[in-house]
C-alpha cells in the first residue's frame, strides 16, 4: 500500500443545474412533489424546460460538488461521471476541472444528451428538481481507471447512481479495487427514496462491508431501516456499518460504529439561505477530515463548517476557498 | 397608422453571459482592462473559457436585457436577435421566450457558434466582459419582418450589433420601416469604446433623424462629443437629437431636446450590489412608459425604479415582477 496520490475520488452523477424561479401553482399543475427529486425522461424534460421560466445554468450532481468541496479545501480530488460530448457536457467538464478537480471520464460520443436538473425554485426558497439522466446513467465499468481508484484514500459513490446495471457494475468494480489497494469506500444514500427504492441492495453493501462508510441524512437513515423512530434507525446503522455518518440540520451530526459514538454539532451561522447541497459539502469536508488522518470528530466538525459555508448563500458550489475559512476557524489543515 | 401590437421592439446580440469569479492578477495576465468590455474572437473566447474558474450561464446580451425588463413591466415586447441552432442558442431562446419575449428571428443552421459573453467578476465585485459575437454579428434584414416592425409602438437598437455591414443594414431597414408606419426609433449607445469607434456614424443617424430617442451614460455622451465637460456634451445632445436621455448613475437622468429638459432623481435603494445591467434596465422602464403615452419625467421615473431594482441584486435579471414593484411605488400602469 503506497500513499494516495488523490485523497477522494468521487463517482456519481454529471450534471448540470437548470435553476428558475416558479410559483406552488407550477409544481402543482405539473405534478410535482414540492422539495423532492424527481426522476424524468427526455421528453418530459424538454416538456418541463419548454414551460419553465428563465432559467440559470451551473454545474452540479451530488458528488462532483462534493468533490468540487474536496478540491476547495485544498486536497487532491478526482471525479468520474459520463457526459455527452455537447453543450452541457462541455459546461460540465469545464466547471469541475476548473474547480481542481480531475476529471478525465471519456465523454460518449453518441447517445443520451448530457444530464441536467431542473431545479424549480419556489418563493419560500425551497427546491423541487427534476432529474432527467441522460448520458450519466451510461457509466460503465471500463470508466473506472483501476490505477486512479487505487490510488485514492477514499472512492465515495453517489447513491443516486445506484440503478442502472451498467453503473452498479462500475461501483462495484471500484470497491473491489479500493478494497485491494487497502483504501476505504463511502457511499451516501443521497435520498429517502432512492432507498427505499433500493433498500435491500443498500443494506447489503453496507452489511457485506461493500463500503466502511455510510453517509445518511435523518429521513434516509429512517427509510433504510423502515421506521419513524431516529433513535432505533440509528441502532440499526450502527449494528450495521462499519462508520455511520448521521446529519441532522441543525442538529449536527452523529459518527457511530460498534465502538463508538460521536455527536458533532452544527457550526454557527449568521443567516439561513438556502440548504442545496449541505449534505454534499458535509461529505466534502468529513471525508477530507477522514483522508487527512484526522480524528472522526475534527472530521465532523470541519463537515459542519463546510456545510454552514453553503447554506448562508445560494446555490450549490461554494462562495469561497473553503480551506481558508476552516483555516480561520482555527482547523490546523 | 394602427395602434401598435408590441409596445417595443429591441435589436440587438442574441449573447449568453459565462460568469466566473477572477482575481485581478488573473485579469493583468490575460491583458484585460478592468470592468471594460472587449470583443474576442473564438479562438481567444475558447482559450479563456479554458483557464477561468467555473462559471454559471445565464442569458443576458444589452437591448436583450432590456426588452425583459419591458415583459417584466407588462408591456407585450419582441426581440430579434441571432443565434446559431446549438446548446448556447437553446438556452438563450428558452430564456428570453420564458420571461415573455416574443422572439422568432430563425436561429443560424451552420456558421459561427451562439454569442457569448464571458464576464469575469473581480473580488471587488467589478465586472470585466470579453464578449464572442459568434452568431449574433450575422443579423442580416432579411431577419428583420416588416409586419413585426409596423405593430412595435418603438424600435429600440443596441448599439453594440452597430457594426457588421449587414447588421447595419438590419437596423436601417427597421428605422425606415418604423418611420413608415409613424413609429419611433431609438438607439443606445452601449459603450463609450463603441462610440469611439463609430462617432461619426452615430452621429449621423441622430442628426439625420434616423434616431428619434438617443441614449446614452456620462462616459458615451462625452466621448460622441469628445469632450472631458458634461455640460457641453449634453449641449451637443441637445442640439442633434430629437431627445436625448443621459443616465447619469446615483444622479439619475437628464431628458433633453431643444424644446425642453427634465432632471429626474435616481430612485432611493437600500444597498448597492451590482451595476451591471442598469442601463439597459433603466431605458426598459423608460421605454415602456413612453409607449403607455406617460409624461417624460415619469416615463425617466419609471427607469430610474427599474434601474435601482437591479442594481440591489447580482445579475441582470428582474429578481422580482418589475410591474409589481412600479405599482407598489405609485405609479398607475
Amino acid at each position: 500500500m503506497t500513499a494516495p496520490g488523490y485523497h477522494v475520488l468521487g463517482i456519481g452523477n454529471a450534471l448540470v443545474d437548470v435553476i428558475a424561479h416558479a410559483e406552488e401553482d407550477f409544481l402543482l399543475a405539473h405534478g410535482m412533489r414540492k422539495g423532492g427529486m424527481a426522476l424524468v425522461d427526455e421528453a418530459r424534460s424538454a416538456a418541463l424546460y419548454e414551460t419553465m421560466g428563465p432559467a440559470t445554468e451551473i454545474s452540479g450532481g451530488s458528488a462532483a460538488n462534493t468533490l468540487v468541496g474536496v478540491a476547495s479545501l485544498g486536497a487532491p480530488a478526482a471525479f468520474i461521471g459520463k457526459v455527452k460530448a455537447d453543450g452541457l457536457g462541455r459546461v460540465f467538464t469545464h466547471d469541475i476541472r476548473a474547480a481542481g478537480v480531475n476529471f478525465d471520464t471519456p465523454a460518449a460520443a453518441d447517445g443520451p444528451a448530457t444530464g441536467r436538473s431542473l431545479i424549480l425554485v419556489t418563493p419560500d426558497g425551497e427546491r423541487t428538481m427534476n432529474t432527467y439522466l441522460g448520458a450519466a446513467q451510461n457509466l460503465r465499468p471500463d470508466d473506472v481507471p483501476a490505477g486512479l481508484v487505487s490510488e485514492c484514500a477514499i472512492t465515495y459513490l453517489e447513491g443516486y447512481l445506484w440503478d442502472p446495471d451498467d453503473a452498479k457494475a462500475a461501483f462495484l468494480k471500484a470497491a473491489t479495487l479500493a478494497h485491494q489497494a487497502g483504501r476505504l469506500v463511502a457511499l451516501s444514500l443521497s435520498d429517502a427514496f432512492c432507498v427505499d427504492r433500493f433498500r435491500g441492495e443498500f443494506l447489503d453493501l453496507i452489511r457485506s462491508r461493500t463500503v466502511d462508510l455510510t453517509f445518511a441524512n435523518e429521513a434516509e437513515v429512517k427509510s433504510l431501516y423502515q421506521t419513524a423512530d431516529f433513535d432505533s434507525a440509528v441502532a440499526g446503522l450502527r449494528a450495521d456499518a462499519a462508520l455511520g455518518i448521521v446529519t441532522r440540520s441543525e442538529k449536527g451530526c452523529l459518527i457511530v460504529s460498534r465502538e463508538e459514538t460521536h455527536a458533532v454539532p452544527a457550526a454557527r451561522i449568521e443567516r439561513f439561505v438556502d440548504a442545496t447541497g449541505a449534505g454534499d459539502r458535509f461529505a466534502a469536508g468529513f471525508l477530507f477530515g477522514l483522508a487527512r488522518g484526522l480524528d472522526l470528530p475534527i472530521a465532523g466538525g470541519i463537515g459542519a463548517l463546510c456545510a454552514a459555508e453553503i447554506i448562508q448563500h445560494l446555490g450549490a458550489r461554494p462562495a469561497c476557498s473553503l480551506r481558508t475559512l476552516a483555516e480561520q476557524s482555527g482547523y490546523a489543515l
